[in-house]
């Protein structure tokens, strides 16, 4: 049997008794688990010490290789993360709704675990503890696929992991690490439909895309952010420029910050704007209007308007009118953050309305878009999909429902 | 432009006005569908007397000619089934939660429609309105994948749904039919992230398996429905007898009924609950035990276990307890409906706790797992995945949200 389909098995066994676990016999669980890396920590930074030799010899970017590293510190957030989750709101056994039919059925419809989970992701091994650890507080069991690149470290995270679950409530099994990580036994992975409930890819464009070509398995995509603010007249100037430059600055390289700002023409405070961008380094790419007003905003490219660029690099459009704002992201957007500047309630409605994305904003910065910051505790990932889950995940977005219906002996006319 | 992109872009661009319509709207735009088709009654009779003389030329059998068969009552069934559609209530527009973070945004998940929905069916034309009018109420478009059997009612139906909403506020191209029915298509069409949302196959294990094996849009999953039901040791004989009578032979062909009954072994009534079943026509396949002992009962296959018979046909097994009839509904089952007779009310708890389905029953026959007899008023599918929705499918279902966040300059620290 091969090494997937041997763990697939073992979890879909696992989660049956996992699925059965009170709050707290999950939460104790967890608290060993926390324990277990806090003291082999020494251990596990040693191994992703391999990770990192072999990273080098392969010539990665300082980028990748600090995406990849583990410190103490490091270890410590990881693990910090672990035992916020002791403290979240179990959701499995939430009644979502209750009611009765004229013939007496009650019917209720009560939340329960997704079931064996499949978790794809790059480079970053604290994604290894933190999605596990995750599924298991919703009573999943998960399925681990990480990069080649983190193989050391993310054999290490799992060891530990299991060793901890060893005498805990969790059988150990609910935690598996895919250790071969060819891309033939990804593909097979990810038509695993009779052991896998869902696949959940976490990484750049190419993996989620690889995923959602390949699987058959339901997959819960998260997604790319090409996030615009549009600038109504009537947006305050200093809201507008604060709400910008965090939306762009404050993490450039993340999913929910902006990339394009829309400005409606009659808005008075765009040089002021301009300015502040440029004095914080962003590199500015404007319309042909802008760009023949100012000399640091160079001439944006169709290109450009599509572009996620992750970057302290800002495309700039000037628009006639809201209409125009929601067209300009119909066309280019991603569905994922958008957000309206303006003290106009008319036309907040209307973007509100016409605007199709996950989340959207008035008067903020698109930087909330985020499991934490939307009060969940924890983040599985942001879905840019239609279907289950939209926007932040928390622990609900891994569980399904059951409808429990009681009778007294009716049957159907 | 081929005729699929060229209708996907026009579902689109109709799908944007669609979702802000109010309800109103969009309810007297179905009422002028209803109207429409009953006033063109006529017509569409003819076009599909046209379906049934060609299937008959190609050897359908009786059953599939049925299924193709349009009549007057029908016709009015089916009409009567869009007027209901404007009784109920419109989930577009709900607000789901409303909350406050600490930093006073406001955050709301509100109903919104999915956007442009794929149906993916067979011969049965009655789905061609059906699915239409339960996805324009929702405020979603809907390209229609019928088979080349119904080619000529489907035209008809549709030509007369478009022509019913020239009129009306829903614009007419948010209803299309894809005449190309070729296999080429049909995998481009499952392909269309870009236009479609979501895809919902209805029809047969086949059709099902086929969109699941193709599509990278994501899809609804309708299913298969191996159904179970438990009869403990505890259970009353009249009851059970009459739950399993209903849930066996009410209406065979469809995905609630039942396929094995797993009887408790000290249950004292197997015998009158066979003859039941005898004098109600159903063919008898059970274990060993039971076959040596009734001579009406034959000797039931491994296959037999696996098998949805959609026939009088009914597989039949003695359990020594409940963890046995758990443990073979969780080898054998499709997560369907799954019923528990029994007044031991711990083994009720365990029964509902153990076993993953959509629906779970106690006391009552597995034939209620409908959108109407939930209360849903009408039913797109009952999904057998675990993901969006699980169970009796309703207008909900074809819905997705938005998350409205509401700030006076809030940026993240």
């Amino acid at each position: 049997m091969s090494e997937l389909i041997e763990k697939a098995k073992k979890l879909k066994k696992a989660s049956k008794a996992t699925a059965m676990l009170t709050t707290e016999e999950k939460n104790a669980a967890l608290a060993k688990l926390a324990e277990g890396i806090l003291s082999e920590k020494d251990w596990i930074l040693q191994e992703n010490e391999k990770d990192i030799l072999q990273g080098k010899k392969q010539g990665f970017s300082p980028a990748l290789l600090d995406r990849l590293l583990l410190t103490e510190e490091r270890i410590e957030q990881i693990v910090g993360g672990v035992r916020q989750l002791v403290n979240l709101e179990d959701p499995v056994g939430e009644t979502i709704e209750a009611w009765e039919r004229p013939n007496g059925l009650h019917i209720q419809t009560v939340r329960v675990p997704l079931g064996v989970i499949g978790m794809v992701y790059e480079a970053r091994p604290n994604v290894t503890v933190d999605a596990a650890s995750l599924c298991l507080k919703a009573g999943n069991t998960v399925l681990l696929r990480g990069s080649s690149s983190a193989l050391h470290s993310n054999k290490a995270l799992v060891h530990v992991m299991r060793q901890s679950l060893e005498n805990s409530p969790i059988p150990k099994d609910a935690v598996q690490l895919l250790e071969d990580t060819s891309r033939e036994t990804a593909s097979e992975m990810f038509k695993l439909n009779d052991y896998l409930d869902v696949l959940i890819p976490r990484g750049g464009a190419g993996l989620i895309q690889s995923v959602i070509q390949h699987a058959t398995v339901p997959v819960l995509e998260t997604g790319v952010g090409n996030c615009h603010i549009f600038i109504d007249e009537t947006a305050q100037e200093k809201m507008a420029i604060d709400i910008v430059i965090n939306a762009k600055t404050q993490r450039p390289s993340v999913c929910n910050a902006i990339e394009t700002v829309l400005i409606h023409e009659n808005w008075p405070h765009t040089s002021a704007l301009l300015h502040a961008l440029k004095d914080k380094g962003v590199e500015l790419r404007g319309d042909g209007k802008l760009s023949a007003s100012y000399p640091f905003v160079k001439e944006a490219t169709e290109e450009d308007w599509y572009t996620e660029f992750l970057a302290p690099i800002l495309a700039i459009k000037i628009v006639s009118n809201v209409k125009e704002a929601i067209e300009h992201i119909d066309m280019y957007g991603t569905k994922h953050s958008e957000a309206i500047i303006s003290e106009n309630e008319k036309h907040v409605h209307l973007f509100f309305q016409a605007v199709d994305a996950a989340v959207l904003y008035h008067n903020a910065s698109t930087r909330f878009t985020d499991g934490e910051q939307f009060g969940y505790g924890a983040e599985i990932g942001i879905s840019t999909q239609k279907l289950h889950a939209r926007g932040p995940m928390g622990l609900r977005a891994i569980t399904t429902t059951k409808a429990i219906v009681r009778g007294n002996g009716q049957i159907r006319p």
